[in-house]
């Protein structure tokens, strides 16, 4: 390990200049204006893999955000490491509830705080910088590629199609993901289990206008409290959603698991601190890590109608709008998620209003078996740098095009993220500790160490 | 009358341009940063009766936005009209309705197109030049005040002290409004009733800041998903407000009047057809105009929060808000019902969060008795114009200000509106037609002749 931290020292500057540059490039993928930065973000990745030592380096197309593809084939025979990541990330508002520009990375009480200084920008670039490390010091011990993808944080809508076309160009033993958080600063954690992500917009039209409150007031449905209405009756007393068939599919975790799930440290009083919130709230039944990590959600991400500006506007609106999004788990499918909601919204909408649902996005749950050779290899790298066995956990977030990876690559994914939960990931203040990020450094050529010794 | 339609016929065409001119003056009183257009319009207020024979005209300052005030006392000894409007306007949005520049107006169609070309900018100017025309002509009958505020639309919440410091000054024998719709282009109608409003902000709280929904859904109450139930509460299955207290006051109109008001024509079909509805929905027991006319309502003018941008970013947001306004009946009390909705509102809210109520502004309900002898003239100034009596109608909206005249001053107001429901004020496409507006000219000369009769 010795080799390990001294390169980390002596490059340790460079390495945040050049993460600083990526971040400063506003990569947002579910904004239309900001496409030109996806392909500048593909660019700086391609110049990154191949300073790094890559044999060859290449910008992809998709039908949306292009992939940067590389690798360096040390010899055929050996294993192979895919690691996927993704350089694009969430939009910044509410912009005036950052303290620094989102775009411009500062050092602060020890952290790096940015749009993408973790999620995942600043976790992705750990593996540039570990397979660097490992190529400029000769320690590479199996073969490497990488896809860094423009649209995770729209749910990967492409990436599916390109990798059932370059199948033969992904061919890995196992792909390695950074893109998840450890338990707490000092215990790491592999993430074993994600939830799916089903994500719908709804549009309820009362009126063909907005109205005078007034003249119309009483008389005619409001469209704001038909869609408050509909949304309080989707989930019931128990925090139990009512839509028909949502649970139909939902795999129940034995006692035996939940016992083991109920072993990882969880002190629900700094919990609730850490969110400022009095009380915590779900699903009747499960313990606050099942309702996260076992599971499915239903959130109201977004809703918006009428007069939203200052002062007191009287007004009937015509129309109210909402983002509502499912976090599922294993076995629920979106898409026959999709078509209940669809259904279930619809049919209850009264005749005053006429509704419109829109999918925007979903994907499936994953799991991963905690006896696979490369979670071992995982668990020691992890011991090594930390001193202490990771965690496995089950997260309650969602890579949708991990499973994905496994339908159309048939290949498994280890998830050994280095972020921890106050990163404030999507959130305003995006933050990233310097010392997670040097731990991934150092952790990920030992995982390279410990699986090829694994897989000899 | 023919003097009247001599003078109007030589001259609207200058009434056309010094409106749009008024107009063109973008005065939203809800908007802090209109503050200056709002001294602009009161200053071209104080021109246009100067220049229509006031013996004077000044603008007052308020608390608030300013005042214009004009008067011309031809005999101290014959009666007096105080003319009230106000020369503020609705803000804008959704911009991207309108077909036409809000601020600049356009003829189509035989209607003036404009933000404010009805609403109220349109139906005072009617009195300026009515006004103008009876100076002008050496017909006016008596003397004659004027009023315009600059604050109507949010409450007109110094316009009371105004009255208050300025009683001698305002003194009249009644007061004159057209700021009301008449029942169809064919079918005069003169108000009698009118909604009193109470307006309300809420906030609901839920963690200290947005979170990854993944991570934390299903755990953490989401504040969306929680005002939508509060909201959703607080209407019973028979659309009663369930707030404990609401109703207390509510004078109940007798049989016998819900009989007379049912004289009036109303198409159903028409009224869903225009607002292009499939059915509609109110208080059980109660008919559409008996709904608007003397039941109070409960809408949600706005809601907002989480995520409202393109796209479908993940988020449990840490606030939801929604704007809620209440339009009251005799004898309801805004003041009242701002406490019970504040203390109903916090009642309700679940430990999982914390709520904050901002009443925004309020005002009581007013009716006018149909056997004043001002009503008689209102009714005989109509009948001259439109060959047919006017019929007295409880109407939906709200000037607050109205039942404050009553109050502090002590004078009854006459609402003589020359408006049509479909002029869509207060929304995108705001509109007044021609023939309204000629015909609100016509009318009020008359209004005077008749009312300086019956008080001699």
């Amino acid at each position: 390990m010795d080799y390990i931290n001294k390169y980390i020292d002596e490059n340790k500057e460079r390495f945040l200049e050049e993460l600083f540059e990526l971040i400063s490039i506003p990569s947002i993928s579910s904004i239309a204006q900001h496409k030109p930065d996806m392909y500048k973000a593909a660019e700086y990745w391609k110049k990154l893999m191949l300073d790094a030592g890559a044999d060859k380096a290449e910008v992809f197309e998709t039908d949306g955000n292009p992939v940067t593809y590389g690798e360096k084939i040390i010899d055929p025979a050996k294993p192979t490491v895919l690691v996927y990541g993704h350089m694009d990330v969430m939009p910044v508002d509410p912009i005036e509830k950052w303290n620094t520009d989102p775009f411009k990375a500062e050092i602060k009480d020890g952290k790096i705080w940015a749009r993408g200084a973790e999620d995942n920008k600043g976790q992705s670039f750990m593996h540039a910088k570990a397979f660097e490390l490992m190529v400029k010091n000769n320690t590479l011990p199996c073969n490497v590629k990488f896809m860094i993808e423009g649209e995770e944080e729209v749910g990967s809508p492409n990436l599916g199609k390109f990798c059932e076309e370059n199948k033969e160009m992904l061919k890995a033993d196992i792909i390695l993901v950074s893109d998840t958080s450890m338990i707490a600063r000092d215990i790491p954690s592999i993430t074993t289990g994600l939830r799916g992500l089903a994500y719908w917009q709804v549009e309820v039209t009362g009126p063909n206008r907005d109205l005078h409150s007034g003249l119309f007031g009483g008389a005619v449905a409001n469209p704001i409290n038909v869609l408050s209405k509909m949304i309080a009756g989707m989930i019931d007393e128990n925090n139990r959603v009512t839509i028909p068939g949502f649970y139909d599919d939902v795999l129940e975790v034995s006692d035996e698991e939940r016992a083991k799930l109920a072993e990882a440290p969880f002190d629900e009083e700094e919990y609730k601190k850490s969110i400022g919130v009095k009380e915590l709230d779900g699903e009747t039944g499960f313990s606050t890590n099942e309702r996260t990590g076992i599971r499915p959600s239903f959130d109201l991400c977004g809703i918006w109608g009428g007069y939203t500006g200052e002062g007191a506007k009287t007004v009937l609106p015509s129309k109210a709008y909402a983002k509502i999004s499912s976090r599922l788990v294993p076995n629920q499918d979106h898409e026959k998620m999709a078509v209940v909601f669809k259904e279930y919204f619809e049919s209850i909408a009264p005749d005053t209003v006429t509704v419109e649902v829109t999918p925007l996005h979903g994907g499936k749950a994953y799991v991963c078996p905690i006896d696979l050779p490369a979670y071992r290899a995982a668990e020691k790298a992890c011991e090594d740098v930390f001193g202490r066995t990771p965690v496995p956990v089950r997260s309650g977030g969602s890579i949708p095009i991990i499973s994905t990876f496994e339908e159309i690559l048939g290949i498994k994914t280890i998830l050994m993220g280095f972020g921890l939960e106050s990163d404030a990931i999507h959130s305003p203040n995006e933050n990233f500790p310097l010392e997670n990020f040097y731990n991934g450094i150092r952790t990920i050529p030992l995982f390279y160490k410990y699986f090829a010794e694994g897989e000899k």
